[in-house]
C-alpha cells in the first residue's frame, strides 16, 4: 500500500478524525499523483496533520455536500475518545489501559438470556423455527411483555411499544419524524446524540464558537447550583424537549416533583418531551422510572429506552420507544401514527434473535438476572464515588445511575481527560463532550470488571493523593 | 376494552391504515367521551370506515406535524398488503392462504450459519466471548470478508464497507446523509423505500394525483417497450439516482453495456448513483453483480446490499453499504467521510450475533450453502414463469431475480391483486405499488416453500385456464 493510500485509508477508517472543512487551493503547491488502477489525488506539499490531507480526485460529482453535515464540529464524541485511546496505546504499547470512558457494559450476559438467543438462532435452521420479516414494530410477544413489565398500570399498552435496535437509532428516527422545522431543548450537559442528530436534520443554525452552542437549540443548564435540574422559568419554549433521567452524564435522577413540573412546563408550552429512560433500572430511591408515572405525561411525552445497560445488550442491539396514543400534533394527528410510518419505511424491525433475547430479559428469571447485573455495576459506582470523595473532590451522580460526575473546577475537561489518560492509563469521558455545561467535569463510567475498577481507583488515588 | 379503545388500538396497530388527512369539524356532530383514567376522545356521529375515526384528545401539543409525512399517500406498501391479507383471512377463516407477496424468504437458514450465531449468542455469557459496543461501521473481520468476497479486484476495501442492519435502514440513512436539498431519480417501477424516504426527508413536492408521481422526483420509466432499462436521453439530471439491478420488482438485470451507459450518464451529470444490488446473487447470465465492475463507477456510485435474500436473513437483519473513497461531493469532500459520521451518530452497528452469522455466510461453506438457498428459489422462479407463460401471459423477469413480473394489459394492478386473492387465496404484489410504471402488472415472488409455489401455480392455472 502506498503512503498516500495509507494516509487516505487511515483517515477514512478513523471515524472521528476532524473534518476537512477549509479548502484553500490558492498559494498551495499541489502535486497530482496517479496510481495505476486506483485514482488520482493531489496532496499539499506542506507538512500537515494526517487528517488534513486534502482528498482531490480528478473527478468530483456536482452534488453539494449536505450543509448540515458541515455544521458538525468534530467527530461523534465516543469514536473520538476511542481514537485517543488507540493513539495512547500506540504510544505506550505496554500500558495496561483501563476504559471507564464510553458507557459500555463489560459483564457477561446472564445465561437465561443468551440461551434463549442461542436457541432462537439455531431454530432458524428448522422449518418450524424459521421466521423472515417480522412486524416492523416488533414481535407481539415482546411488545406485550415490555408493556406489562415497565408500564403496568401506566396506561401504556402493547400497541404503544415500538421495538428498536437501540435508543440511539430511535433518537435519529424521532428526529426524522419531527423534521427540520422543529426546535429542540436539551439538558446541558447531555448525551450528544440529541444535539448531533438535530444538527444533521437541519433543525439548528451554525455552531457558535464563543459559547460552544448551536444556534436555535435551547441548552437547559444542569449544574450543582441548580441541583442538576434546569430552572424552567428561564428556559424558552421549543417544540421538542430531550430529557434524560437518570441523566447521562451527570447521573442525576429527577424527582417526582421535578418531573411533574417538567410535564406542566411542556403542557403550558405545547411541547413534546422525548424522555430517555435508558438508565431507569439504576434508580435506587423513589425517583420515577418512567415519565408516564407523572399524571398527564401521556399527552406531552414519549419515552425511549433500551436493554443495553440492563442486560449488557450494547452489542446485541435492542431497545424500544413508547409512544402514547394520546400524544397529538397541533392538528390533532397522533404522533404514534407518523412514527409507525417512519418505523415501517426506514427500519425493518430489530433482529429476531435479539428480540428472542428481549423476551427472556423480561421473564421473571431474566428480570432477576438483570437486577443482579445492574446491582454489580452499582457496587462499582459506589467504589468510584468513595474514591473521588476520599480525595476531596466534589462528586455527583452515582446514586441512581452508572455514571459518576466529578468536578475539577476551573480546569478544562479535555485537559483532565488527557492528564488522567497520560498518567494513569485510564480512559474517562470529558464532561465538555456532553455540552458546554459539562466543562470542568469528567464522567467516570461504572461499567467495568471489578478488578479494573479497583485498579483504576488505586491509580486515581496515586495521582490525586 | 371499550369499543372506542378497540377502534383506536386496531387503527393504531394497523401500520397501513390510511391517514386521517382531512379534518373538518364543521357540520359534524361530535361526542366527547371520557374514559376514567384514560383519555377523552370525540368520535364522529356518522358511520365511517374504522380508519377514519378522528382522534381528538382534549389536549393537543403545539408541535406542527411534519408536512413531509402528510405528503405520503398511503401506508408503506408491504404493511398495506399484510393488512389486506389479514382482512381476507378474517373473512375466510378456512382459506389456505399462500403468500407470494412481500419478498420474504421462507427456507431455513443453513446450519453452518445458524450454528455460528448460536455459538456467538452463547459466548456472550462468557468473559472471553462477551462483547459490548462494536465499531459502528461493523466488525473488522466481517468488513474485510465482505470486501474480499464481493469486491475482490474491484478496488473496494475493508474500510469502504459499512455493515448495516439491512438495506432498507441504510437507504434511509443515505437520505439523511444527502439531506433535503438533493433531487432524486428512481426507476419506475421500483422498491418503494426510495421514493417514500425521499418524501419523508423533504426532497419532493406534493403528490400529483393525475400522474401518480411526486413533484421533483424523476421517474425513469422501465417497461417492456424499453427492455426495462430507462431511455437516458429523456431523463433529466438529478443529484442522486437510485438504481436497483437485478430490479425489484421487474426482475430485470441491466447488462454491462447498459450499466456502462448509466455510469457515463451519471458522470456527465455529476450525479451519485445509489446502486441496490440486494439480488445480485440471483444473476444467472453475465450481467454485472456490482456497479463497481463498471470502470469509473467508483467516482459516481455507492452500493447498498444485504444478506436478506442470500441467506434468508430477512428477520436476522444484516446488510452493508460500500462507499468508495473516490466518491466526492462538488467541493471535493468524500461522501464516505460524512456517511461514516451518520453511521456513528444515528446507528450503533448491527447486532454482534448477526455479524457473527455474516462472517459464516461468506466463509467457503457459507457461500456454498447460500448458493443452494438461492438455487432453490430460482427453481421456484422457473415454475412460476412456466405457469404464467403456459397461460398465455407476457412474463418478464425471473431469469436473474427471484421476482416474476406478469403483465395484465389494461387492468388495474390492485384489481388483479384482489381478484387473485379472492379467487385463489394467493397473495401477490400489485405492480402499481412500485410506481405508476408498474400499473397493469403484478409481481409474483419466488420466496415460498416448494409445495406452496406448486399449489399457487395450480390455482393460477384454474383461475386463468
Amino acid at each position: 500500500m502506498s503512503a498516500i493510500q495509507q494516509n487516505l485509508s487511515t483517515s477514512m477508517a478513523s471515524p472521528a478524525s476532524s473534518f476537512i472543512a477549509h479548502y484553500s487551493f490558492e498559494n498551495i503547491k499541489s502535486t497530482s499523483i496517479s496510481i495505476p488502477g486506483k485514482f488520482k489525488v493531489a496532496v499539499k506539499c506542506v507538512a500537515a496533520p494526517r487528517e488534513q490531507v486534502i482528498y482531490m480526485s480528478t473527478y468530483k460529482t456536482k452534488v453539494s455536500r449536505n450543509e448540515n453535515m458541515a455544521k458538525l464540529q468534530a467527530g461523534y464524541l465516543f469514536p473520538e475518545i476511542a481514537r485517543r485511546k488507540a493513539a495512547h496505546m500506540l504510544k505506550h504499547p505496554d500500558a495496561q489501559v483501563i476504559s471507564l470512558g464510553i458507557g459500555d457494559t463489560t459483564e457477561p450476559i446472564p445465561e437465561v438470556i443468551t440461551s434463549a438467543m442461542s436457541k432462537r438462532s439455531y431454530g432458524l435452521s428448522t422449518v418450524e423455527g424459521y421466521s423472515g420479516y417480522g412486524a416492523e414494530q416488533g414481535e407481539k410477544q415482546l411488545r406485550a411483555a415490555i408493556a406489562a413489565t415497565y408500564y403496568a398500570d401506566l396506561g401504556i399498552e402493547e400497541g404503544d411499544i415500538f421495538v428498536s435496535d437501540g435508543a440511539k437509532s430511535d433518537i435519529s428516527r424521532l428526529q426524522v419524524l419531527f423534521g427540520s422545522k422543529v426546535t429542540i431543548s436539551v439538558q446541558d450537559p447531555s448525551y450528544p446524540a440529541y444535539v448531533d442528530s438535530s444538527v444533521i436534520l437541519g433543525q439548528t443554525g451554525q455552531f457558535q464558537k464563543d459559547i460552544e452552542q448551536f444556534e436555535k437549540i435551547e441548552y437547559m443548564k444542569c449544574t450543582p447550583e441548580n441541583g442538576f435540574f434546569p430552572d424552567l422559568s428561564s428556559v424558552g419554549r421549543t417544540d421538542v424537549i430531550f430529557f434524560c433521567s437518570p441523566n447521562n452524564p451527570t447521573g442525576y435522577a429527577a424527582s417526582r416533583d421535578q418531573l411533574t413540573r417538567l410535564v406542566q412546563f411542556a403542557k403550558e408550552n405545547g411541547s413534546i418531551i422525548v424522555y430517555d429512560s435508558a438508565y431507569a433500572m439504576y434508580v435506587s430511591d423513589d425517583s420515577p422510572r418512567s415519565i408516564f408515572e407523572i399524571p398527564g405525561a401521556k399527552e406531552v411525552a414519549l419515552e425511549v429506552s433500551s436493554f443495553s445497560k440492563y442486560a449488557g445488550f450494547t452489542g446485541v442491539r435492542l431497545g424500544w420507544t413508547a409512544v402514547p396514543k394520546e400524544l397529538l400534533y397541533s392538528d390533532g394527528f397522533p404522533v404514534a401514527k407518523d412514527f409507525n410510518r417512519i418505523v415501517c419505511t426506514c427500519f425493518n424491525g430489530a433482529s429476531n434473535i435479539a428480540q428472542g433475547g428481549g423476551v427472556a430479559c423480561v421473564s421473571p428469571e431474566g428480570i432477576k438476572a438483570m437486577h443482579e447485573v445492574v446491582g454489580f455495576y452499582k457496587e462499582n459506582t459506589g467504589i468510584i464515588v468513595d474514591t473521588f470523595d476520599s480525595l476531596g473532590f466534589k462528586v455527583y451522580g452515582g446514586k441512581n445511575a452508572p455514571y459518576v460526575w466529578v468536578h475539577f473546577p476551573g480546569q478544562s475537561s479535555w485537559e483532565v481527560f488527557s492528564e488522567i489518560l497520560e498518567k494513569t492509563d485510564v480512559v474517562v469521558t470529558p464532561g465538555s463532550g456532553f455540552g458546554p455545561g459539562g466543562e470542568g467535569f469528567i464522567r467516570v463510567s461504572a461499567f467495568g470488571h471489578r478488578e479494573n475498577v479497583l485498579e483504576a481507583c488505586k491509580r486515581f488515588k496515586q495521582l490525586y493523593k
